[in-house]
């Protein structure tokens, strides 16, 4: 049976996300915190008087022109799917074929390469900077002297937490001819969207997701965001329906409430920069700049085994990020809510 | 930005279908009856319970072999999806590539050759025979002289109803060499599944739905089931949680409460022949045999736009696949609610 499965797929490896029973969460960048209930009633009220025995709408125009004003982008702009990663890979079936040269700054969300590579794309990585700043320079190079044709960015990066600047990102686009994908899964935690750029690219894709600061993975709701004429081409091959009922009204009622919800964002934000100084203060751990939900940082003397496995003992779940690109030492830390941030800090001043 | 896309994407058309307001609505094959408001409360208790802020499972054991008990079929050899057209999608995109022979009876689901052609492979179709039989020989044929690594069959066929019997599955999984993916999205409906035959045949992928006989079009659940060595490389490249919380939660209850709800199933098969022996004495209607809760008919002097048309005036909304390759004079109408039928047949014998 396995020659007739493509050389690509059989050439991957398999992935496996090892579970770990835990206390204390903070390995997948989840929010910590959960809507309030009675937002959930609200959608759980509404999604009883549906009909679940019928597809949802082909084109669900409300949930779209929702998102459209959500983001400040126009509706015929808009695609939705069930989580960006089904979007990203939509973006990319359409872009690369075997082949085809892509341009990936690295470190960075591994599914990015996974899904070039299963399709046989040329993948070009670009290793970031001292301290996991960006290098435009070196993409924008490795863009053009590979004829890219694909660019995939991720700001804030994961799991860096690196941002790119609206000049940066416009570098790229206007240095290289090459299409722009830029996962913005965790900009509500930054400073600000490239939303804005789109009006004046119509090579560049923004994906976005209510997974994090919506704090909805269990949804699976994204949305890509680009100019009409290349939404068009990418509808012409999205699966229909791929956005279910539930999540069609959860969508809506997140985005009306939105102002109801949105206060944990900054308790987040500022959860995280005191974990970095918290982070910084402790003996051979380099902390790093964070624009997202999470925080990168290297221990210097024990292994990240040690430390994960320290912390695992106590309960607490981390990432270990040491077999990414130029992360040989390095650990991610989702922020949880004050009291599992304290745990995990207090974990690991024991640990080390 | 379009010399960016793939050709292959470029050279497809635009697909859109056409919202109509109607009254009774059988033009997408879904179950007219609504779950049980118990089974639906059981669903949304438990999902009011759920963490949404969290991601699903990355491997959803408990549903995984809620399925393979459901079917009848090993668990290491199922994998779930966001509707059986995501897993259609993976199986495809594993296996085909530019110029890849596939081979697709027709007139048969649109989805299939969309798919194949926007990876550029090479789509060849086999004709079904008079009455819309499988052409089996030509199938098997065709599949050899092309050299065929892919053969796509949907039985009981959409929009036909025509059934493949286990013997002329096995023929066709015999007599070539490709991978056979068998569409069981209607299978409730037949007289049986060929999932027994996935024991003997490592080329062999079966597709199901909860959105027809389940009644479950709105939560998109749907399953691939193979031997254990194909599955391991379709997993390599299926998108994790791609099933959500909420659909997880209730095809877990779907299952346990099938007993409750399969009763239906009897139902809609006596109203489906009560609507065949109807059409066949109406003048100028040949109506086919259908082992699905829908019929095939063409019209044998009014156009099918006439039909149609007339149809909708009166409030019921129908299929027109007279688009469909053979189908110049078809139309398609799913078995509704008894009280539907009686009405979708009154109608049409005034339109006529």
């Amino acid at each position: 049976m396995s020659h007739l499965v493509r050389n690509e797929i059989l050439g991957l490896s398999e992935y496996a996300l090892k579970q770990f029973p835990c206390r204390i969460k903070l390995n997948q960048n989840e929010n910590p915190y959960e809507l309030p209930e009675a937002i959930k009633q609200e959608i759980l009220d509404t999604l009883a008087g549906a009909r679940w025995s019928r597809y949802p709408a082909f084109v669900p125009e409300e949930q779209i022109e929702a998102v459209a004003s959500f983001t400040g982008w126009q509706k015929d702009g808009v695609l939705i799917g069930n989580g960006s990663n089904d979007l990203l890979q939509l973006v990319i079936v359409c872009l690369l074929e075997r082949g085809t040269p892509v341009v990936i700054s690295q470190p960075t969300f591994t599914l990015y390469k996974l899904l070039a590579q299963s399709l046989g794309a040329h993948v070009v990585e670009v290793p970031m900077r001292t301290s996991f700043a960006f290098d435009v320079n070196a993409i924008v190079d490795a863009a053009n002297s590979h004829r890219a044709r694909v660019v995939v960015l991720c700001s804030p990066n994961n799991p860096t937490g690196t941002c790119l600047s609206r000049e940066q990102v416009r570098q790229v686009l206007d240095r290289t001819d090459a299409i722009v994908i830029l996962d913005e899964a965790y900009v509500q935690f930054a400073k600000e969207s490239q939303v804005p750029l789109l009006n004046e690219y119509d090579r560049f894709v923004i994906l976005q997701t209510f997974s994090k600061a919506m704090a909805a993975a269990g949804l699976r709701f994204g949305y890509a965001l680009c100019q009409p004429g290349l939404a068009r081409q990418l509808n012409k091959v999205k699966l229909p329906y791929s956005v279910n009922t539930f999540t069609l009204i959860a969508a809506g009622v997140l985005i009306k409430r939105w102002e109801m919800i949105k206060n944990w964002i900054g308790t987040i934000v500022s959860e995280r920069e005191r974990i970095r100084r918290r982070l910084s203060r402790l003996p051979h751990i380099q902390a790093y700049e964070s624009g997202a939900n999470f925080i990168l940082f290297e221990t210097l003397q024990k292994t990240p085994t040690q430390l994960f496995d320290g912390l695992l003992r106590k309960g607490i779940l981390i990432r270990d990020v040491s077999s990414y690109p130029m992360l040989e030492r390095g650990l991610r830390v989702s922020v949880g809510s004050p009291e599992e941030n304290d745990e995990f800090l207090n974990a690991l001043q024991e640990v080390l």
